[in-house]
Parts: C-alpha cells; structure tokens; sequence
C-alpha cells in the first residue's frame, strides 16, 4: 500500500563515522521506488524545514553519493534545536504543502521524538504521513535495538587508539606515569567502555575505566591509581566526560569552562583535568590527558566495516517500511543467534523509544566499578571487528 | 677502520609512530657488521645505562623484529633525566667495562646532547667511542636536519583528524559553531601549522592557526574568530600547546593545573580551555576543544610511508657511520634537489645541533600570523603524502 509522495531525510545531532552511509541508503533505495517522488534533504535538521532550506537530493551525482557513502560527519548538516509546538505545526504545514509522505530522521531520542510528534499531529490532522526514525548515535543508548550504528566505529577508533596511547604511557611512564583519556559519554559509559578493546595483552591500558553509570568516589580512585602505579610504574585511565559524584554533579562542573557557558548548560570535557588535578594534587604524581573531543566520532579511517555495513542497511529499511506503509517507528538491529555475528533490521514504535536511555548494564560492568566484564567484550568485539596487533621486545 | 665492540642504543624523549622502525633497523644493520659484538638496547633511555638495565637485542626473533618495525611507540621505553657530571661519568665507566664501542641514541636534542657529552669525555679518557645521536621528534625543532623522522606521521595524522573535525564542525555549526584543536608543540608551531593540510577545499578548517612564534594577541584572536564566524557560521582554530602572550607568558599558565604539578614544571595542554573561555566569554559563542595528546604521536593507523621508511634509513645510516669510524655526529635527512621528493642520508657534527632550536620560518607564516604560506605546503606535502578526499552535497 504505496501513497505516492514526496520524501524528506535530515540527520540530527552529533556527526558519526558512518551516518552517511545511512543518507546515501535513503537516497539509493528511494530512487528504486515509483511511490516516491522528490527526495529532499533538510539542511541542519528540523531548522531546514522550519525554513524550507531543502536540497533536491535526486540531483546528486552517483559518483558523489558513492563516495559520501565513505565521508564521515553529516552532509546535510545537523541541528540540535528545541521545537515548540508552533514549529511542529509550521513543519507539518510545510511537509502538506510539498506533498512529503515520507519523513526520515537520522540520528538519536530527540530525531526519534521529533518523527513521534509529527506522526501523531499528521494523524490528529489525517494527513498521510510516514515518520521514520532511523537510528544513529555513538553514545549507544537508544533502547530496543542491539547497538546503534555510529557506536562501533567510535569503538574500533578508541581501541585502536587507546591501546597506542596506552604503549606512549609504558614506554614514557618513567617521566610521564600517569595519563587520563577522557572519552565522550555525557549520560552512559558506553563509549568509555569500548577503550577495553585496547588491551591486547593481560594487564595492558586501560588499567581503570570509569563510567556514569557509577559514581565517582574520589578515594577509592586515588586508591586504584596508586595502586596501579605501584605495580606496574604506569597508568592508563579511561573516563567518560559525564562522571558523576556520589550527589549526581558532575565531576566537570568545577571547571572555569561551565560558568563561562554563554548559553548556561554544563560544557563536558573537563573530566580529563579533574582527574589530573586530583592525581597531582593527593599522589603527587606527573598527570596528563587525552581528549580526542570530536575526533573519536568521525573517523573515516578507523571506521567499523560491520558498521558501515549496517548503517546503510537501516537507511534502506526505512524506506521500504515507509512505502510498505510503515510509520511512528524506529528501525532497529537484532542481533542474530549463533557464534558468527549477524545482525537483521526490525522495527519498534517510536513511543517505546523516546524519552527513555539505555545506561550500560550491571551485566557489562565489573564488580570492582571500574572495568568491564567479559560479557561486554563478548558483545562489543564482533562489532569492532580485528584491531592491529603490536609486538613486544620482552 | 672498525674497532671490534659491542653496540648500545636507545630511545629517549617523547614516543613516536616511527621510532620503533629507526630501533629496528639499528637492529637489522648491525647484525651485518663483523665489527659488531653484543648489541644492548638501553631500558628508559640513560636510565637503562645508569642501572644497567639492558636488553640483548641479538636475541630478538626476525618476525618479532619485523612486526616492531610497524609498532608505534618506543619499544625499549624513554625517558627525560637530566644527567648530572656523575652520570655520565658512570655511564663512561659502564660502556668501558663492557666494551661498548657504539652508542647510538635515537631522540631530539636532549639526546643529541647526552651523545655529545658522552663523545667529549670518551676523549678526554681516551677512549674510542663512536657516539651517534638518530634524530627523532615529533616537533620537528631540530636544526640542520630537512625534517625530523616522527614529524611527518603527526602532520598525517592531523591532516586527516582535522579535516575530520573541520566537516564535523560545518555539520553542527547551527548548535556548536567554535571548535579549538589544540595541537602538540611547547617551542615551536611545525605541528600546528601541519593542520593546514587539512584543506581540501578554499575556506575549509582550520580557518585561523596559531603559532608559538608569534605572540599570542586576544583581541585580535576575537576579532580574527568573529569575522570567520560571520562569515562561515563555524570557525575551526588549530593552537599549538605552547602559545605565549607578549610577555612570553605561556598562555596556559593560567590554568590551575599548572598550580597543581608536583614537579614544578608548566603544564602544557590548557590552551583549548583558555581559547573557549576566551571565545564563550568575550564573543557568547559556544566552543568545545579538542585535544588528541599523546595519540597523535604514535598513530600506525596514519603513519606517514616516507617517514617510516626515513626513520629506518636513518637507524641503518648510524651504524654504518658508526662502524665506519665516524663518531660525535647526527644523522641527518637532505632533501635532493628536483619535482620528485627523494632524501639521501648525511651526517652533522652533534655541537652544531645541540641547544639550537629549529622555529617556524618567517617564509612559512602568512602576513596574518594565523595561517601558513604556500612555501611551508610545499614543504610538508611530500612528506606527508596524499590524504583521503571526502564528498560534499554541493
């Protein structure tokens, strides 16, 4: 049952490795459909139809899409603006004006709840429309779906680059012992988990790892950093930016860098010179971080070939859930049972979606709070695929 | 005129994505020699040869050898002590009694100069000691050398990590228009300024670069970032760690860290932070930072392959220097005249390098002092190689 129609496809939120992947899926499979008629892209999320700054994306040349499909970041641009109901209803007039049926939304929970309130508002004003959200964001926190593509690619740059770092710090540890690599994660400790892949050997960085889903105790990381220290002459720490204290602050919240926030949110990033600081301070050891900031998430060259892979599929699922009359969904990614990873794309209603996080669970964290369990490496390894092998003098 | 004896060799300083390959080739090259007794490898640099720690490098497989030619950082491990006259005198008595007649240390200038004082007193005892210092630094600062083995992997690597960074900020530009990448590079701008290879296109990130050799100016940076941001709607900046007011304040000397180091020493690694306050606080524009660290050294993943293979030609060059009685030298890298790059081997005395620094030539900073010149790109290019080249929309 096919409404021919036009269609729209934004991306949102923060640009990952593979997102255009999911893009170029939407275009290529859209072009496959009589059903669908322009294909329009809107520049910077949702402001690109609140002010109907679309690109006809049927003009793009197959060469440039097959190789967008391998650019990372987000060619259309992405927003990350808090739509008001006037603006819900000013979209939904322009997408009746422009006969849009199709309304796919890349990215995390604020794309998938901006596809839920239009596809409840196109049904209070029985209009025909098809709001799909497809999934995206290296955080990995959307519930009910695998993991989300951009996740393992974030994954694989982290383990490759950790695992480096971590030999920097045991080769300098004489002059330098103690180093901090704070990871992006501002809710869950997904992304800092992923730094576990580093290790290649038993005892390799990281030696701690910390996440939000635990708070943050401030002796018991001196304790552990000491330790560590003691034993081995070098530390490597991995934290996610949203560590939070035993009273829910935000370890960062220290920072200069909050109260000069000009739009008055927390500004993350400050975990890596917290933890310095407490190390300098109380161990009177040498501390440096990492911060690679933006750099982990669109990495082309590291990228997660099961995530590129997987990525496109989603962008293909949706629209054929759409043109098979689809909507009010998310595509999804179940995993397949059996030894050798496969994955197959599903859908779940949006409302089962939105509002809701998926923190990494107890299962996933080890009972000493500050490493993974082998469950998790069972979980995230086959995601990642291989990672580059070092070799050792000793 | 070789002299039958055992070899030393060692890493200090800083660990790099090649340094491993000048280790290696020291290794292979040697092993070829007659002339060559023992080969030791120095655990922690001169810490290795102060506490006689040493490794028998002869007993390292082929494979083993093959596959740490590919592996980043410094396999026998670094370190920066500063030698006292005792020391060396020790370190005298210890090549003597083991009849080292080959030290051979791979670092930048602490290490040119260890081998230098090392080479002044085996004459004054009279002892024959054939003391070569192989170049290796990532910040590229040493004199009469073309360019530094370790430096042109940072300038791939931030090639490419920037230009990643750079289409991430123009996707997200609406939400988070201000980013800093805050490159390596305490005395001198080459890391920085290697950023500007992230151009693939006029107008593209970085859009404004800042070096240590020109004082760091705030209204002019303010002014510099509100015109890019007027004119673009996101700004990428590039900084190098070690700016400095016009007083020859380190910028980043105002962060608490600084405070906070037991040893005493600056901190370098605050001026992301001190930009975004800058910028947040002066033109209330959200910014981040970005601060890849340690991993932007020692990447194998963006390896340069003409530095790999330099670093290895100037491991093998030192042996056989060193065998043919030369002594009290650096190798160097002279770039043959001619379109197509090619380098050839030669050899300094070790006093015209030591306590020389090597600064961004007046010829390779823009008029503006926050770009480069096209003479500066004609240089690194080659080094560098070709970079992946991603697709836009339009």
């Amino acid at each position: 049952m096919s409404a021919r129609g036009n269609l729209v496809v934004g991306q949102s939120g923060g640009p990952t490795a593979v997102v255009n992947a999911s893009l170029v899926a939407v275009i290529q499979e859209a072009l496959r459909h009589e059903a669908i008629g322009e294909i329009y892209g809107m520049r910077f999320g949702a402001l690109g139809l609140l002010q109907e700054d679309l690109v006809d994306l049927r003009r793009v040349s197959r060469e440039i899409l097959e190789d967008l499909r391998r650019t990372p970041s987000a060619a259309l641009g992405t927003s990350r603006v808090d739509l008001g109901d006037d603006d819900v209803e000013q979209i939904m007039r322009t997408l009746q004006a422009r006969e849009i049926r199709y309304f796919l939304y890349i990215g995390g929970n604020g794309s998938a709840a901006t596809a839920l309130r239009l596809h409840r508002l196109a049904a209070d004003v029985r209009y025909d429309l098809r709001a799909i959200a497809i999934p995206k964001t290296i955080d990995n926190d959307l519930v009910e779906i695998d993991h989300c593509p951009g996740h393992p690619s974030v994954a694989r740059w982290l383990g490759v680059s950790v695992r480096e770092a971590g030999l920097d710090t045991e080769a300098i540890g004489t002059a330098d012992p103690v180093k901090v690599v704070e990871t992006m994660g501002r809710h869950t400790g997904w992304v800092a988990a992923s730094t576990a892949l580093a290790r290649q050997r038993e005892g390799e960085a990281p030696h701690l790892i910390y996440l939000p889903e635990r708070p943050f105790a401030t002796q018991q990381f001196l304790a552990d950093v000491e330790r560590v220290h003691r034993e081995r002459g070098h530390v490597l720490i991995a934290a996610a930016e949203g560590l939070v204290d035993a009273r829910g602050q935000f370890l960062a919240a220290s920072q200069r860098s909050v109260e000069a926030d000009p739009l008055g949110r927390p500004q993350f990033g400050g975990v890596g010179a917290v933890l310095c600081d407490l190390v300098m301070t109380h161990l009177k050891l040498k501390a440096r971080f990492d911060k690679p900031g933006t750099m982990q998430r669109v990495s082309s060259i590291l990228v997660s070939s099961v995530d590129a892979e997987e990525a496109y599929r989603v962008g293909q699922a949706a629209v054929r859930e759409a043109v098979a009359g689809g909507g009010g969904t998310m595509i999804t990614l179940v995993r397949d049972p059996g030894p050798a990873y496969r994955s197959t794309t599903g859908t779940v209603p949006l409302d089962r979606v939105v509002g809701n996080v998926r923190r990494v669970p107890e299962a996933f964290i080890a009972p000493s709070g500050h490493d993974v369990t082998s469950a998790y490496l069972d979980y995230i390894r086959p995601l990642v695929g291989p990672l580059p092998r070092y070799a050792k003098l000793q």
